[in-house]
């Protein structure tokens, strides 16, 4: 017969061996932020993100969605050992929650993307009801002014949950243009410093990731340089094409196609395919 | 202090810029339609896609299932500006309730397919309880009988949770034979005009898409017409290979490596890998 | 209108049809196998994967895990058509259980090699919070322990709940050694015979998979056999890259890069890169 | 080892004896039913019986309501043995809907008595978030129009539905007049026929009821007759009295005592008390 | 500040000061028991009380109930301090499931007593779906067979669910005839040791319960005696009568009318009213 | 076809009538009440009132509910129209958790009195696990230390809750000494301004409420004076039983029979019993 209580202080020995302590209540709350997510989505397109069978009051689900994320700013800032005043959480709440026309604006623009370059969208409102790189796109937009605020923690399980959703995983610090497009979408991966220009097609699998990480001395990865590639506008990216390095940049209207694997620049209009293959007859 | 009252006539506005309207309550319900999904799964295979804890009765099932369907059917067609008369949507919904024996049959030899094609299968029955790839298949071939009764919106959605479950995005529109076979799955797509055979095998990240998109003079796709490959009896297709375009045709028995770009057709019986790899030492 | 009773009946022809009984409850329960991960991940790291709003008491959590476990090893022999005895399925069970200790401080290395790996993790608890390559080793950890207790069924309904959480699809029968590394992740495979030395990183969509199967006369394949490559210590594997092959060894210190298909083996030390492209503009 | 098939067999005999068929799906649906009543109270006070943790939008909610109760109301009439068409069951429900608004003018008149008569009540809203008699003569006001309409069956499960909340059981069909004040009011009970004035105060364990059925030849209750009391206008009945009879008439501004029993008719004016007590030592 | 471990362990040493332990897992699961006793609601009557929206499979249905009414009725004992072997649980199990055919035949006479004893009652059907009365009924029936088999605590948590949802307390060892019937029932009370003949009436607010309590010599009530009245046959009791004493016998054809109040018996055939009101003019 | 927009309008228009708001938000908000009860419940004795199926931490259980509970206070004096800064409310919060010992220590008290009470109680734990008198007395004792702290509105939805699920109605206010005894309890009333001994005993139905209310010069009712009865240490009152006024005092070891209507005081030691019964044989 098992020891339970012999296997529990086992288990919190390993806790100290590792350095980690019991710090409970105010850790980030996953589940919370989550919702703060579902929220933000009903009150931009209430219509396609509600979340009860019922729409929400918009007066309402705001202000109970301001109070949830005082709260997530708040404590995300105290769990990064960085506690700042209530006054300040409410005061960066309310600055993302000001930009929300404009990205609802921008949304718009990445709608009729999808729109024009999916010929199997029948309508737009398809789009916002069922297109995974739609949902994934919206995150990110709303994960990214999350980011610029420098609030810790928060974007990064906003858009985890994006990517577990979609399997499109666009970290909320990549800098993203108008119009932008992902079909299918599934293992697509957009890296921290990425900057994408407008008018910009990507399909599932596509990596914009980085080459290799510096290291310091210590062999310790260099934090917060730039990594990950530039892609000018009007650039389409074919599926599994990995693009890799922080100065890579891709020109103005190049089109790369899939399965390709770069690690240095493109001249803009160019054209990257895929030449490794080999037609035989089975022995 | 946020003024949100302000906020939110700033973001209605913006539907109003887009042409956006609130069209609330008749826009397809994908909670709706995502349980009728769950409940026809549990119909056809009660002991292994059960919702709750106790199987359901099945004539009780049934007879919920085929009401909520109705409606579906009903509102779907509402919302696509092409309204139907109610006896329509019940003849539309009995047409494809009465095809779900010959789905079974079906889906009943894509279980032999996997258990034949993966050696990591130990019996049959634990495809059913845990195949990523025999459940996209099972949503695929539910959501195509939809499909073909040309009823709008209703077959994307239920592909779309197929693809958030699974990260397989089968598009309801394509056409597949029997005997189809997809391990791990995780990326891969096929489009909506794909054919594929009998005995045919895919692994994760395969694409089966479209090469480019016709255009009209106005510069927008042209819809409805054929846009991605044909795959014949018998083909392998190993992971992340890419096979794009409406006339790329795949004969009887070739077998596709993994990694592979194509967007041309392929003589039946060979065998296409990739030789683009350079070995060489760190420098 | 629709003959309900009929069509019943003709659903349960396929069933004999088919071969497959209705054996109803002794199936091994998905929902309560996934509860049981989800226990064990609050046992291991109770601030971190609670399930509730409030943590759980550990001792209580222990004790209806092991209860449920139980049942559910009982269940899975039954259902394999191999049943034991009661005091084996909780002999199975605590031996389990005893494992969590050595799984944590394995568990604390992955977490450790993730930090160092990845210069977006800005600290050691976001990993915990929100990677979830974290949360794929861990469900494989923890399945793996399963798998070598020789208990049927669960191990795969565990991994296979990590791969549709994550797109990452590890079989609970490789074997992986310390400081494992999975970024992003969507679409990597691991097969069931695959070997990994220790400090090994992984990027999204790498197949580590089987070439070709073996069949035996009647050319069913043969099961339980070496059929995935290994890895040895200190590899980098990139994107997309697919390794194939139960006799492909992978030396220690290799790159793989990106987007490359292997199917032979590599001398310890080398780099291996695409090569394939052609750029050119467009006509 | 339990027969269990034989044991469901046993059961399902006991119904053909009984006379009692398997009906199944349409019975009217309790849960519906009681959704139905929780969406008109949150129409009705949106703040103060909000059935999410946020409002609902008015708009959809009445929408949703609307659908919700026509379904109801078509299947009553077809469980009743009495079927109507559809467009008689959506002439009904929206008969109903129409009377919304007086119905909620007639409960402000009710919380208006209820902070008039209960100096415990520190304000108005006070009433509306916390007392039961409020909350049992909101639901017999709907349900009573229900009763009006000739509904069957709805008007009772909302009732009983009260009388489970509050221990407050009044019939759908009793007549009401304005002012009505319940305190407390665990075991109150008022029958179908039971006629009150306006401004009567009633306290816990007051019956209103029948004194004694009238048999048919047959020995069957003669039902639809005049069984239950009249009380006139301003009058107050305390705890625990009993007040029976078709032919009893307590006449107008009477107080009757409590823990009276009543079965003849109280002129205007008049105070009825108990006096059967007596007092003495212990033996 | 409050001081948060220290207040715990504060509560914690009032439990030692009380005699109490921490006993946690073993307790009786009063949600397990409520969930046993709504499957066999819906085993004995499936289309009235099913549980989710669809029937359930009675077969599994079955199966899962008695799987949980062993588990409850072994951890029972054990917490009572008197623990039995596993196969003695699984025999009472099945012991009180083998008797549900009768309790079901029993239940079909007390629906004819209450629809023909109620003019209010428009058909059988009513009963099963809104009589409180019937519900609690029901559920004694069902708790005496637990009781009768002299499982402990089971029968007392399954009784105060049905107090609970109906203010109609019965003793689960109270022995009841054929053809019961409540009306409204809020408030009644049946205790441990009554015996109730056949064709018996009780209305709301009935209380059958015991005169006064014998104590040994160190004042402790001496438990297990008769202490609850007998009543006859066909007797009929309307609200708030209260008959107390356990040598207190109610004949054959009594009716006892409301409010009364009565500690000695009453011979067959006679007809207790109150008589203690007096009316007069307001001062 | 119903007009929804005017039926709304109409609702709406009603609100302004009766001079209701629509105040939204900040309403004290139901559910999140009941939940801190629940909690509380837990905290106090966490093996018999845990709220989901494990028990949860009680750490991080008493660190949730103090800030739930600070934010209830704070809202609670905002909608009262008396608002507090912060630091008061959670000052009031953390008095009111320091009080928790000495509530569960008189709770340990009310647990023996009902033991020693109920002849049908087998041990103490059954009446944690099943007594409805238990459970109102508890949640009583919470809500009169909020009560005593002058919060506003929480107490009353706290005992509200405790008299939907037990039928007994024990306002906040109300002073009740040690060792209290209710059994079974449907329709109980005690009022706010009751005054209760120790070792006092208290069946179903009975009533301790106000006689009549002064009423100033324009007939309000004069709020906050003396208006229930005071009862002596160890009297018993039997079920039924009313007793009303403010200056009504039953003196020490008192016994008051069942259905007796009381308005006026009695001396220590006596007994008063209902004598209003005439028996006779019917006509």
């Amino acid at each position: 017969m098992l020891n339970e209580s012999e296997l529990l202080k086992l288990l919190r020995e390993e806790d100290v061996k590792a350095g980690f302590g019991m710090t409970g209540g105010s850790i980030p709350g996953r589940k919370d932020i989550i919702e703060i997510i579902q929220n933000l989505m009903e009150l931009l397109f209430p219509c396609y993100y509600r979340l009860e069978n019922v729409l929400r009051e918009p007066g309402a689900l705001l202000s109970v969605t301001r109070s949830s994320l005082i709260r997530q700013v708040y404590s995300a800032f105290s769990f990064a050992g960085d506690p700042i005043p209530q006054e300040k959480a409410e005061e960066l709440a309310d600055a993302f929650l000001s930009r929300l026309p404009d990205v609802k604006a921008l949304l718009f623009k990445d709608v009729e993307a999808l729109y024009n370059g999916d010929p199997a969208a029948k309508c737009r409102e398809e789009i916002l009801i069922s297109y995974p790189g739609f949902l994934a796109i919206m995150i990110y937009r709303l994960a990214h002014e999350i980011y610029e605020l420098k609030i810790p923690f928060l974007s990064r399980i906003m858009t985890e949950y994006a990517h577990a959703k979609t399997g499109i995983d666009i970290h909320a610090g990549a800098t993203i243009g108008e119009y932008f497009f992902i079909d299918h979408g599934t293992g697509t991966v957009i890296g921290e410093t990425t900057v994408i220009g407008n008018n910009v097609k990507l399909y599932q699998g596509v990596t914009l990731g980085a080459k290799s990480f510096e290291t310091d001395p210590d062999g310790n990865p260099v934090k917060g340089i730039k990594r990950h590639p530039n892609i000018g506008n009007d650039v389409v990216i074919y599926a599994n094409a990995t693009i890799l390095g922080g100065d890579t940049y891709i020109g103005d209207g190049c089109v790369i196609g899939g399965n390709v694997w770069l690690t240095k620049s493109v001249e803009a209009g160019k054209i990257v395919t895929y030449q490794g293959k080999k037609e035989r007859k089975p022995e």
